[in-house]
């Protein structure tokens, strides 16, 4: 319905471009030939291009997922798309698998219309069907690290010896790093599972507003982070789009494919 | 065939769990119940939570995804499968729009042979079809924002009038941050591309390590990043898993849905 052919910015690959042989033509019937197959040619290749956007589910998908302005109301997410999300979530990739990452999903209205003044007056918020508020730990003790190592011998059965170098490695190299490194360092990680979470929500078919614009603090404290040793980093409003929301059939506003990706 | 029940760490879903009534029952009769009863009903209900991942395409080819740690040599991706993560890399969501970011891609084996001491001695770099490097902007000018605005005007004809006070905006907020900000605040953007990128691959059965543990500096020289105003990020190695992979069939170390997801 709202599935836009990427027309604008679309860049045609050169290597499945090709050229007509030209070695045995001269002059006019160059020319000729030039004026009457180029344009054919030259739209069969933009037409066969399109055609691998249109069969390349992927594609298709990721061009049907906008930020949402506007959400309907009356609809809810199915359980099942929910648990969906919470366990893609629980499945991003991070960095040496720790996880320093939770998310807090919101689905009680009155909740997520007080969230409102907190997420610079974006009504997305108190509209979608559930709000998702991605957080990071406040810190990363040794415990928790040893922690995770506990859980890697229980899950895969590894002997504690065959872990203790790479576990003794990371309480090292943690200890080493400053406060605001390591908190980067999370951050970064909340972001790896926002581009997971909007890439599953295309997927599924789930509208989804990203969110940087909000109060973090005004999020701890109303959320009680505090109590849970968390602080929000950032916030996902998910559900489905209002009929009339006119974001929605907008042009991807994108560069050229050939302009952010260099072949070396 | 490394598809995997994530049986360790599945917690069961408070919502769908159904107690039986125990009001009438008392006593002997309560205790003979749940012995006969509840291991049934645990199972039926894991089993149900079971179907509904093998069910669900998503969770499956989320579960086929590891951080690849061998690649098969003598496997290239198809220019399908590398034009599908091309152009997905630019359909990534970015903050504002503004795509502060740019990936390289190599598939020269020489030239991948040389990364791996910049590289930790990863081999992966070498192995795989094809290395993305991820990269930031070395800035963002007020030029690269009113090229932004620019392209929103041409492709959604949007009138500049309309357009000039959130560039105005936009051209504010960025002359009044720090440089450590707009690097911090680019090389997010970056980790949305990887989030993205990691979870197309598992929908497309490309196989897939991300790295962060290189040298940027060297990358960037190698590269030769100066002259396009670009430093590297991340890195991401793509192709297919060599067979003797032996982390391909280990059981993903995750903690459980219930302990990452608070239900608010």
């Amino acid at each position: 319905m709202n599935y836009q052919l990427p027309t604008t910015n679309y860049q045609l690959p050169t290597t499945n471009y090709q050229p007509a042989r030209t070695s045995f033509v001269t002059g006019k019937l160059l020319t000729s030939l030039i004026h009457q197959y180029l344009p054919l040619a030259v739209m069969s290749v933009s037409l066969r291009q399109k055609k691998m956007i249109m069969a390349s589910e992927t594609l298709e998908k990721l061009n049907w997922r906008y930020a949402t302005k506007k959400f309907d109301k009356s609809q809810t997410l199915s359980e099942e798309k929910i648990e969906i999300l919470k366990q893609a979530f629980n499945l991003t990739a991070t960095s040496y698998g720790l996880q320093p990452i939770k998310m807090i999903s919101i689905k009680d209205k009155e909740v997520q219309a007080q969230l409102v003044p907190f997420t610079m007056q974006q009504q997305q918020v108190a509209d979608a069907s559930h709000v998702l508020v991605l957080c990071v730990e406040k810190t990363i003790s040794k415990h928790y690290i040893k922690e995770y190592f506990s859980r890697v011998a229980t899950i895969r059965n590894t002997p504690a010896a065959i872990l203790q170098p790479f576990e003794a490695f990371l309480i090292d190299s943690f200890s080493e790093k400053e406060t605001s490194e390591i908190r980067q360092w999370m951050e970064k990680q909340a972001y790896i599972a926002l581009g997971n979470l909007l890439t599953v929500c295309a997927y599924e078919q789930i509208d989804a507003c990203p969110i940087e614009g909000f109060e973090p603090e005004a999020y701890d404290t109303f959320l009680e982070l505090d109590k849970r040793n968390l602080n929000s980093v950032l916030v996902l409003a998910v559900g489905h789009r209002a009929e009339d929301d006119m974001f929605a059939t907008m042009k991807k506003v994108r560069k050229g494919v050939d302009n952010v990706v260099i072949d070396y």
